[in-house]
């Protein structure tokens, strides 16, 4: 029995469990250190009273025969995708309605796993530094890779290459560098994708952090992207359900590759691997739509928000070129060290937990990635210590 | 961009979607027939009240910051771990423990995605007539497989091959033939697994139907088995979670092919493209182990007992031959006619909805599958039915 030989393309550790194991072992030798963690983007306000408030009821209906609910349909429940199609497209002006839209359990699994839909001899085109799940998913399959260099430069915006990719990942509001994309910008991607008959994957998991209005929350504000791109989307930093799973994919209906419509094959692989998302989660999100749930949810986000402008401010204090934080839940730092070394000092001498740069790809290599998903008080301690570190 | 080329090689629609076409269009144009379902294995039952109250008080637990839960470890919570090793190994007498147990979403899933971990030139054994799931998941990889008929004569239990597979797929209790396995029988795949360094992928998703003291429940209940098995288990059929999605795979902590750790390659893979399962999903497969909660997940599984009964009397009353129903929630009967004219037959004649043999591969032609998950009431209406037919 032969394993998959592709594995070992893959460093030893996914990076999050990597800086998790260098984290217990500090604890564990330091168990009396109050430890910051602004690594991992996970949330910590408790979910939305209009979400738990959904998610009882349905589990009233759960325990009822009359309206227990066995297998969800493999694209989710039409309640949902309707209430998403009205709120976060058509309520802003863009044409995407429910019969496009797949929920599923995150957009970590959606992101993933799409390589099953593509020729094992497509050459992928991902940024670096990147959330590294496109390039392992990908290199899972031994597809070939292009890497796109993001650099300060530029912004961190990858260039449009003079090199033909058939697949694109771009991730706007970006992870990590927590940049986001004009739609002038995102015109340029569109033309070359339609030019080269290319797929775009589009992940805008970071969508409702956009405060700027020149700034797009999805690819379909540009014209011509739904003949060409898929994007990806989460209820996780939306609506703090990373610990209750649920997201959802945009194929445009008559979006075809190679002959084939891609909403399709995307429904034969979730009937195939895939059982829908339980009747209990679906509900909590469509409460994130209602009028309770908006304000609630409203309120999250800009409890963030005032964290990333908390901690960019301690950052451009002590000097350092910062990007992210203003569109995004997380901020991108240059450090005069190394990545790990920025990462191990900050851990040692100030008690936090980042995120080093180079996790993301060489491209990161001297850069840090901070979150804002904290508690408030927290992160002010964090933005003092920070203030009070000799990077 | 190409696609996947070895979507050409499934069937155009997943066997329950090609049933569920049928069955609308049926359903259409006779809006005042009252149909029975008995096709597609789907629980009725409401949740227990145990599992209920559990997601009450998790939802609790979301709504406030001092307990909320963010993303969960990848292998599921030490919780639910420990209570799965307890109750459905120790208690037991098999050697199974909580760091040998990795909690997900769905048994389709993990047999599905399983397939990541194999090299796509292993040869796969598979059953025939057998779940679609495994056939449909390795033929996506463009992985070789090997068909094992499964035939009356031999009680529907496939024969040890005298053919080299690296890795063998077996479901017991049976899905869709509803047979079980005696420790004896197994042990002759244990045998056939260690002397070829062959890896069984075995699913039990049906265990707790088992009645029949002979009868194993877990493949780890023949010796040697930690050697070459891994084993896939589900709340869905258990506990009636279809409509809420957890199981778990059983990985033995030494369990190693081609010089690697399978569960540690598991373990990669899940991070790479899974985040775990809601916290309140997996509070509830908790409360499936407490002293209320078995008590009453006792009584529904006895509930479909006596519905796989009443439709196996009703079967044999009519001199039909019949396997199943004893050990496990599937009736598999022989039909004079083809499976899909049968399928038809009892649509159009009786209203009833079954599942087609030959959907579940060439030698199940001629069969068809009924489950007994259906409402008390509405089987025995089946079965009535069902004594009236001339087949």
């Amino acid at each position: 029995m032969k394993i998959n030989e592709n594995f070992n393309n893959l460093k030893q550790n996914y990076l999050f469990a990597e800086i998790a194991n260098r984290v217990r072992a500090y604890a564990e030798k330091n168990p009396e250190r109050e430890l910051i963690r602004l690594g991992i983007g996970d949330v910590t306000l408790p979910l939305a009273p209009a979400v738990t408030d959904a998610l009882r009821a349905a589990a009233e209906e759960m325990g009822r025969k009359e309206t227990f609910r066995g297998y969800a349909d493999y694209e989710g429940y039409e309640f949902l995708r309707a209430a998403i199609a009205a709120n976060d497209y058509k309520a802003r002006g863009i044409d995407v309605g429910e019969t496009e839209i797949y929920v599923s359990d995150g957009a970590k699994s959606d992101t993933a796993n799409f390589t099953d839909l593509l020729s094992a001899d497509n050459l992928a085109a991902i940024c670096d530094p990147v959330y590294p799940v496109y390039n392992d998913a990908n290199l899972l399959d031994g597809r070939p890779i292009r890497l796109m260099p993001c650099v300060a430069e530029k912004g961190f915006l990858p260039e449009i290459p003079d090199w033909r990719a058939d697949v694109v990942y771009l991730c706007f509001p970006n992870n990590p560098t927590g940049v986001a994309a004009t739609a002038d910008y995102l015109r340029g991607w569109v033309d070359y994708a339609v030019r080269n008959g290319s797929l775009i994957l589009y992940d805008s998991a970071y969508e409702a952090f956009v405060r700027e209005p020149g700034c797009v929350r999805s690819i379909y504000e540009v014209e011509g992207a739904k003949e060409c791109a898929v994007e990806f989307r989460s209820f996780s930093k939306t609506a703090g359900f990373t610990g209750l799973r649920c997201a959802y994919t945009v194929i445009p209906k008559d979006l075809s590759f190679d002959g084939q419509n891609i909403g399709r094959l995307w429904l034969r692989r979730q009937a195939t691997k895939f059982n829908g998302v339980a009747y209990i989660v679906q509900k909590a999100a469509e409460a994130v739509y209602s009028e309770a749930g908006r304000a609630q949810i409203k309120e999250n986000i800009d409890y963030y928000a005032g964290n990333a402008d908390e901690l960019k401010a301690a950052l451009s204090g002590l000097g350092l070129p910062v990007w992210g934080g203003v569109n995004a839940p997380y901020i991108w730092f240059k450090s005069p060290l190394p990545s790990w070394d920025t990462f191990d000092k900050l851990l040692n001498e100030a008690g936090l937990v980042v995120t080093p740069g180079a996790g993301f790809g060489s491209c990161g290599e001297g850069y840090a990635r901070l979150t804002a998903f904290g508690d408030k008080e927290m992160t002010a301690k964090a933005a003092s210590r920070l203030s009070a570190v000799k990077l």
